[in-house]
């Protein structure tokens, strides 16, 4: 089975340590750990328990937030961090609008300058960098790279060691999917895929997320083209939901698994 | 003064009557009605108080929903309704997908469908009809139509008669916003400018828009742009707003005014 949990998903029940021992049980075999909850297990013994497991490490949450004064450090660290995980990708939410600051092009000129000047270490740590484009409704306050064309625009100015990670919650309206998903594959630039659903109504911009088949995504399609592009990576699950945070961990789990088997 | 009140800023508040009256007294010089307030009234006093007023009809709320089963006679209605008053354009909400569909290339193919039948009808009423590209988040619900590029391509598909309604709130994330805007201008389709702000955090998907000012929206420059686009018609605010929807109406006409002023 080529599913990964991102560790978000069960993150209000479960340490870590918890998390990684349920994949094993519930036959998930890769993980996308959040760097908050690797420092409080601390690395080394991350690191351990995951090759115990022998979970394939999809990614690592997060890098970016680059329009923050200490952007730089933080990132150097999660670079760090990714390599002694034996990460595929270090994952960039790139970070939204300045405090104070309404310069949207500004912002999206400050994200390139830094992921330029990271981009040589990410290569030295031999840790591929993917942006995830953000949705645009998230465009003020988390990432202010909201398509898959903007973000593969980037990419294409910066050369090799950097792709996206595509989050079919992100672009899943958008018009140029088919295309720029086909244009992410032949660039080899495709480093992950994350799956959740769209739920109608969505109540919350953040954190209203939908277990796989409770919305209106069409996941299947989707993978499909994904896997048509050349992707044979993990599918990673990842659900920020106050709904799904209230129920019991095993449960998730359990029902991540079928909808993986049904519906994606 | 060029402003114009989209009468759903104070739908709350006050009758269509009232509206119109409203806009005379705080100098508002241009209205765009909604077609349910305009039924209540009653089409001829509608019109018979627009012109009594010296009011600019800058459009007309809203024909589209093409992805339901009767919107061929409900647009036809619209049709005669924008013609009657006299309104620059009927503004287009394309409408979502289908009751229990997960088709959204298939609600795009039906809108392109439904509007290339309407078009005829529209340019023999002399009614522009003006594609409305909805922010992302509503793309289930309410359009599928959903950047400026994607109803700009639409529109070249389509021929004369047709073009845009650039509303901020739908668009000011987008990173092609610049360069759309001015091809809309080339092409003489720019039909509506509609403002309002995006607060941060937004709380809800559709009733927390921001007054002018009050959010993060550039608006001075995306006004410059639609400008030197060539647009010259009326600015038109439209504000959904449970907080300003709970005010006395004359209080939001002049906070729109003097923000018309001072930050638009």
């Amino acid at each position: 089975m080529n599913l990964s949990l991102n560790t978000a998903t069960v993150r209000k029940q479960w340490t870590l340590a918890q998390i990684i021992d349920g994949c094993a049980r519930h036959g998930i075999t890769g993980i996308s750990p959040w760097r908050d909850q690797v420092a409080q297990m601390g690395l080394a013994q991350t690191v351990q328990a995951i090759r115990a497991n022998g979970l394939t490490v999809t990614g690592l949450c997060r890098g970016g937030f680059f329009t923050v004064p200490d952007w730089h450090d933080d990132n150097r660290r999660a670079l760090e961090e990714a390599h002694e995980l034996g990460a595929q990708c270090l994952v960039l939410v790139v970070g939204g609008l300045p405090k104070g600051s309404k310069d949207l092009r500004g912002a999206r000129d400050q994200v390139r300058d830094a992921i330029a000047a990271l981009l040589p270490e990410a290569r030295a740590a031999k840790v591929p960098l993917a942006i995830e484009p953000l949705h645009p409704m998230q465009a003020a306050e988390r990432a202010c790279i909201n398509t898959l064309e903007q973000a593969l625009d980037l990419c294409d100015e910066l050369g090799e060691g950097i792709g996206v990670a595509c989050d079919v919650y992100h672009v899943w309206w958008d018009p140029k999917l088919e295309q720029q998903i086909a244009r992410a594959g032949r660039k080899k630039r495709l480093l992950a895929y994350h799956i959740c659903d769209w739920l109608v109504p969505t109540r919350d911009l953040l954190n209203d997320r939908g277990m796989m088949g409770d919305g209106i995504i069409e996941l299947k399609k989707i993978r499909a083209l994904v896997e048509a592009a050349g992707y044979a990576g993990h599918i990673e699950v990842e659900i920020f939901s106050d709904a799904w945070w209230s129920r019991p961990a095993d449960e998730v789990l359990d029902t991540c698994v079928a909808r993986y088997q049904t519906v994606v």
